[in-house]
C-alpha cells in the first residue's frame, strides 16, 4: 500500500476571506470598477496532515463558493489520497454529481470552482506529505502517473489518455535538465496596470515595475473610451520603444466582434502584443473571427481567465480561436483540470499564459508554468506569466520576481497558506477590516 | 410619452419558493437522483401594478439565486419599462455589470438567472399593463420595437439588427392568420419519463397519457446503464410501433463523444427521433462530432436547456452542432435573450423545441413558442414543446393540453403567479413543507 492509498481524508472547513479595496484602486477594469479580490480558503485535514487550497472571487459572490464546499464536503471525507488524486476520472464525476446546486451553471459557477479549491488544497496536502513544492513533486511522477489525475470524459475527441502518455514521455529525457534551469533562472512574466490608474501614475509605475523588478512586458486595461486608451498608450510609447517594452492589452469582454476588430485597428500603431478578452468569455466563434481580423495588423488574440473547464478551453485552444491560452488556476475544477489543458495546448502548439494578479493566482500559477515546462512544453517560447503581487503579502509563501523572472517556490505545498495576520484581519464579515464599516 | 415612459419600477422582492420531492421521484435523471424543483420568486412593483417572474432551479442552489435579485434590485429601482424593456441593448449590460459575483461565472450561473427571474416578472408586468397575455402582446408589436428589446452585442457577427428586422417584417402579413390558427389549434408538445420510473409503471403512464391527452411524443431518460435503457425502450416498441408514437432520449449530459455514439448506435433500432444532451452543454464540437455520426442513423442531435447564454446558443445553432435547440425559459437573461436565439434560430432553419417539465418552465415556454409561431419562424414543423404538467397546479394559470396540443394561455401576463397555496407551503425554509423535517 503506498502512501496515498493510506491517506484518508476525515474533515473539510472553509472560511471567507475577502480584502478590501477602493473603487478604481487594484484590481479595476472595463466591467469591474469595484473589487474586492476575495479568497474561499479550504482546509482539507487527513489523518496524516492538512492542506489549504484557495478559490478566488471578486468579493460578492465569495458566500457561494464557500456554501457550495460545505454541500460538496462529504463526498469527500473517509476517501484515500488514491482515491481523490489518482483516479480522477471516476472522482471529478462523484465531486460533480449529484449536486442540485450544480444546475445553476454545469461545468461552471459556485459549485465547480468549490471543487477546485477542494482539490487545490488536497494537492498541497498531497505536495507537503511528499515534502516538495507542487510542482516539483508533479515533475517527479511517472507519465502514467498524470494520465490518471486527469479525467478525459469531455475532452477525449481531443486529446485521448495515449496521447497525453505519449506527449509526457518524449519529455522525460529532460526533465532533470529543465529542473535545474528553471531553478536558476525562473519563469517569464508580466506586469498587469489597472483601469483606474492614471497616465502619470501608470507611467511611473511602469518606469519604477522596470527598474526595480527588471519585468519589461506590461498590460493595459482598455475598453472604456478609445481615446482614452489612445493617449495612455501614446504616452507610454513616446517614452519607451517595442525594444524597450512590450505591450498587451485588455479590454475585459465589453466588445462585440466588430467593436473588438474596430477599436484594435485603431490602437495597433502602437505595436501592441496581443488583445486579450475582447468579447464574451464563452464565444469560441467571435474570438477566431476577430483573431481572423487582426492577424494581418501582427496583434495576437488571447482569453481564458473565464474559461471554466476544460471542454470549453479545448475549444478555444484547438479550434483556432486563440494565440496563446490564459489558465486560472481557481475556475478549473483544480490542478488536474489545469494539467489537462496544458496537455491540449501541447498538442496544438499554443502557449498557455496564466492569468494571475488577483489574490493568491501568483502564487499558484508559478506551480503550473513550472510543471509545463518540465513535463509538457518544456518552452517558455512566448509564455509570459501574469504577476503583479500586490496581495502576495497575505500569503506564507509571496510570489517573487528577480531580474523579470519569478524565482520557482521553494516550500512544500500549493498555495501552502495565508498568513495568520490576513486571515484574522480579512475573515468575511467578522474580521476588523470589514466591521470598520 | 406612452405608457413604458410612464411606468416607473418602485420596488423589487424575492422569495425562495422550494417544492420537495423523493429521490429517483419526478424529476430525477442520469445525474439529478434527487430534485426538488424550485423558484426563485420575484415581485417587480411599479407606481401602476406589479408583476411577478420566476427563475428555476434543483433545490439546493435556488437561495443563490435570490440572493443574486437582491444583488440586482438597486439597479432597477426608479427606471422606467421604457427603458428596462426597449433599450435592452443598454439595460442589460447594466443588468451584467458592474456586479461582483459575476465573476463567479460570467454569461451564466446566480447573477445571470437572476436577472432573468427580473426581466421575466418586468415582461409579467408589462403584459399584464397591455392586458394581454404575453405571446399576444410580443406579437403585436412591430418589428423595430422587438428589435429594440435585443441586446445583439455578444451575437452581431451571427445575427445583425437589420437581419432581424427583415425576419421580423417578411412575416407581418400573415401574423393575424396564424393567432387565430393557434388560437384553435394550440401548440404541438411531447410528454417526459423519469429514469426513476420503473418499466411496468413507464408503460402504463405511456398508454395514459397518450388515450388522456392525446400525446404521442415521448422522452425517455438514458444513459445510467445500457440495458436497463434497451429493455424500457424494447418494452415500448413492442407495444407501439414508430407510426403510433414518436420517440426521444435524454443523457443529460453522462457522455464523452465516443461513448454517445457507442450508446446510441445501440439504441437506434428502437426508432429514436432524437438523443439530448449526449455530452458536456457547452461543448460544441463535442455535440457537433456526435451529430455528424448519428446522422446516418437518423437519429437527431439537440441540446439547450443548460445554454446560459444566446453567445453559446448561437454557436450550437450556426455551426452545425445540433438539428433542433432547446431553449429554457429561466436560463438566460429573460425573454428577450429567448426572442434572439429564435430569431438565430430561424436564420439557420434550426427548430427550437423548449425545455419545460420543471416547475413554472410548462407555463412559461408556450408564450415563446408562440410568439415564435406568429412572429418568427411562422411554422411548427419538426417544432415540439416539452410538457409535463405535474408542477402546473402550483401556478394560476396552470399549462392545459387537449388533444396532444398545449392551449395557448389566455390570462394577462407571463407566468401571471403561484397560488397562494404554493407560496406559503413551499416557502424555503419555514414553510410547512419543510418544517416537517
Amino acid at each position: 500500500m503506498n502512501s496515498q492509498e493510506r491517506t484518508k481524508i476525515v474533515s473539510i472547513d472553509v472560511e471567507d476571506i475577502r480584502f478590501r479595496f477602493p473603487a478604481l484602486g487594484d484590481g479595476s477594469d472595463a466591467i469591474n470598477p469595484h473589487t474586492d479580490y476575495s479568497n474561499p480558503c479550504v482546509t482539507v485535514t487527513s489523518d496524516r496532515g492538512a492542506g489549504v487550497g484557495i478559490g478566488f472571487s471578486l468579493g460578492r459572490g465569495n458566500e457561494q463558493i464557500c456554501s457550495a464546499v460545505t454541500e460538496l464536503a462529504p463526498l469527500l471525507i473517509g476517501k484515500t489520497l488514491e482515491e481523490v488524486l489518482f483516479d480522477f476520472g471516476r472522482f471529478k464525476w462523484t465531486l460533480s454529481n449529484p449536486i442540485q446546486s450544480r444546475w445553476i451553471a454545469p461545468g461552471a459557477g459556485s459549485y465547480y470552482m468549490a471543487g477546485g479549491a477542494i482539490m487545490n488544497a488536497v494537492f498541497d496536502l498531497w505536495a507537503k506529505l511528499e515534502g516538495k513544492p507542487l510542482w516539483r513533486a508533479l515533475s517527479d511522477l511517472e507519465p502514467d502517473q498524470i494520465v490518471r489525475m486527469i479525467d478525459f470524459r469531455y475532452v477525449s475527441h481531443v486529446l485521448t489518455p495515449f496521447e497525453a502518455l505519449e506527449t509526457l514521455r518524449r519529455g522525460e529525457s529532460r526533465k532533470r535538465a529543465l529542473v535545474s534551469e528553471l531553478l536558476d533562472d525562473g519563469i517569464p512574466c508580466y506586469f498587469t496596470t489597472w483601469i483606474g490608474t492614471g497616465k502619470d501614475e501608470l507611467l511611473s509605475q511602469i518606469r519604477e515595475v522596470r527598474s526595480d523588478l527588471g519585468i519589461t512586458s506590461f498590460k493595459l486595461k482598455v475598453g472604456s473610451e478609445l481615446a482614452r486608451d489612445r493617449a495612455r498608450l501614446q504616452a507610454i510609447r513616446k517614452e519607451f520603444d517595442s525594444d524597450e517594452i512590450t505591450l498587451f492589452v485588455d479590454a475585459n469582454q465589453v466588445w462585440s466582434a466588430a467593436e473588438a476588430v474596430r477599436w484594435m485597428r485603431s490602437l495597433s500603431e502602437f505595436e501592441i502584443t496581443w488583445i486579450e478578452e475582447p468579447t464574451a468569455p464563452d464565444s469560441v466563434d467571435g474570438h477566431r473571427l476577430i483573431r481572423d481580423q487582426l492577424s494581418e495588423l501582427g496583434i495576437e488574440v488571447v482569453t481564458g481567465e473565464n474559461c471554466p473547464n476544460p471542454q470549453l478551453a479545448t475549444q478555444f485552444i484547438a479550434d483556432g480561436a486563440v494565440d496563446r491560452f490564459q489558465i486560472d488556476a481557481c475556475r478549473m475544477m483544480g490542478v488536474a483540470d489545469c494539467l489537462l489543458v496544458y496537455l491540449v495546448a501541447a498538442k496544438h502548439g499554443i502557449p498557455v499564459c496564466p492569468h494571475a494578479g488577483g489574490s493568491g493566482l501568483d502564487e499558484l500559477v508559478p506551480h503550473l508554468a513550472a510543471w509545463n515546462h518540465v513535463s509538457c512544453a518544456q518552452s517558455f517560447d512566448r509564455v509570459e506569466v501574469e504577476q503583479v503581487g500586490f496581495c502576495s503579502h497575505f500569503f506564507v509563501q509571496p510570489s517573487e520576481v528577480r531580474g523579470g523572472r519569478i524565482t520557482v517556490p521553494r516550500l512544500p505545498g500549493y498555495i501552502v497558506g495565508l498568513t495568520d495576520d490576513a486571515k484574522s484581519r480579512y475573515r468575511f464579515p467578522d474580521g476588523p477590516a470589514w466591521r470598520k464599516e
